[in-house]
């Protein structure tokens, strides 16, 4: 039996995860985040999925070269709270930020944040303050207000005759998948796990179906629903499968999420921002949130992950040369 | 970190299995058990595979009219020390020994046992005291002294001129795959979990090939040998490859493993006996002698089990019309 309900766990059992508590919009107007290069620093983990995201998306638009990246130990600090912490830094401090944990970002910009401090989370580099951690709508500001900062030929990733479509796109793997995974995991009842387990498995059935037909999930090229589905299918077999209880398949069971996400492993962005050991240690070996997940010192050594790297045939799905849009 | 090392883990942190403390055989001579139907009553709990050995060979042999069964729950009692319960009849009695808990018969036979109590366990119906623990034999005795009261038309599972070859491979699929699972589970270092883990995955490699050739492990019939690795692979995918990770491969994943594995539980006296249900239970809710592993209350959904009924074309591999030697 639970002692402790964590907070984001509801009377039925079910996770709910917490609202990101910095929205501001990043834009032109007064109220909004300047846009400006050297300005602010992603932090991120590369266990998480939602950090993943921005990451990637930063990548594929060369905003490497105006954003920093600060990157936290995939492993929880075990102090007592839920945190990110920078162990793989020298002296367990962010070289840029002098912090030794996520959270510090956090409380400078609010002291009486109770929250989970989060990834990814941009903060400005003057006031060390956490600016925006709204993992949802990070990468439409990557992909539309900070264009005049892409590198030359960046691709088109929000193109705008498709955002309807994506952002519908998105809304729907949100739900079911990309959140639907820790619905699984951090379900407190069997009704509450069996009813995203149920849902998880009937979106990836529909998409299973819809990638029969198309490349990526808009047709030819690569958009920011891709990116989105793809870090959590990069960590359904390695962590959710057997961490998360979303056992009904493997993502390698099936035929076309399976090599349209070896597909876009194989795209510059995705496969090398993908880190597969972080991930496992993340979900097997450090404490989660769940206080059901006990740590137990054994990391899995399985599945087999060189398998990522076989052929994905999916070319002939489109006439394009290119994946992006550009 | 571990606070209560169990008895059966060792220095290095691999796991020992306990030797059985009774060992008397069946037969014929004055010191040993005598062959009498009515006489004995068997103990099992569908969850484990050591004793669903003695309940198949009991079945395909026809011994089910001669020694009775009794079920133990797969779900440990709550009563702080290992056990088995009898939870599932009425009145949590076993209905032929009157007894709660599988342990009684232990200490019925001796007051001072002080091993785990385990299932398959041979019971003098008349003493109620426990006569034969010996898993790793006791199927050869059903094989052999118990031949005089098998069925009519019986089959020949440990054909004498085979036994020295069965005696073998079943003496290296102990060590890597029956018990192999269990050192992954059980380990309590990295490297004592990361041999087993080797172990098993080469001799499941090593038998996927042999049975490319070979319909069972034998050649055209299934004998002792089946029946032990039957009662592994049928709880790999379902419980150990995300409960003791044991995650390079599902046995799904394997093409003869898997076809052979359906072969095996499409016949009478294997599926019929297997229930995924308990198993699922026993691995994934119940607690068990790794203290690492506790009770998480959600049992896993997956994975789709109807799979097992899925055609397995293997009758190609045998030119006999029989897989059995009678």
């Amino acid at each position: 039996m639970l002692t402790n309900k964590p907070k984001e766990i509801s009377k039925d059992g079910s996770f709910k995860r917490q609202k990101n508590r910095f929205t501001t919009p990043f834009g032109n107007k007064q109220e909004e985040l300047v846009v400006e290069p050297g300005k602010y620093r992603l932090l991120w983990s590369p266990a998480c999925p939602w950090a993943h995201r921005a990451v990637i998306v930063r990548k594929l638009l060369g905003l490497d070269q105006v954003i920093s990246l600060g990157t936290a130990s995939p492993m929880r600090p075990n102090i007592g709270r839920v945190d990110w912490a920078f162990t793989l830094d020298e002296n367990n401090q962010d070289p840029e930020l002098s912090i030794e944990y996520v959270s510090e970002v956090y409380f400078n910009a609010d002291s009486n944040y109770e929250g989970r401090p989060t990834v990814p989370v941009m903060v400005d580099l003057q006031t060390k303050q956490a600016v925006n951690n709204d993992y949802f709508n990070l990468t439409n500001y990557f992909e539309t207000v900070w264009a005049p900062h892409h590198k030359e030929n960046a691709p088109n990733l929000y193109p705008e005759h498709l955002q309807d479509k994506i952002d519908q796109m998105n809304e729907s793997n949100f739900h079911t998948i990309n959140n639907g995974v820790y619905k699984c995991g951090f379900a407190h009842s069997q009704e509450a796990y069996e009813e995203a387990f149920d849902q998880l498995f009937a979106r990836l059935d529909e998409l299973e179906a819809h990638l029969a037909e198309n490349r990526f999930l808009m047709g030819d090229y690569i958009t920011d629903a891709d990116v989105r589905l793809y870090t959590t299918l990069a960590r359904f077999d390695a962590a959710y499968y057997n961490g998360f209880n979303t056992n009904r398949n493997l993502i390698r069971e099936y035929t076309n999420l399976w090599s349209y996400a070896r597909d876009l492993y194989q795209t510059p962005g995705f496969g090398d921002t993908t880190d597969f050991e972080s991930i496992k240690k993340h979900y097997h070996v450090s404490v989660t949130i769940n206080p059901d997940k006990t740590a137990t010192s054994i990391l899995p050594k399985g599945p087999d992950l060189e398998v990522w790297d076989q052929p994905h045939g999916r070319e002939k799905l489109s006439d394009q040369q290119d994946k992006f849009l550009r």
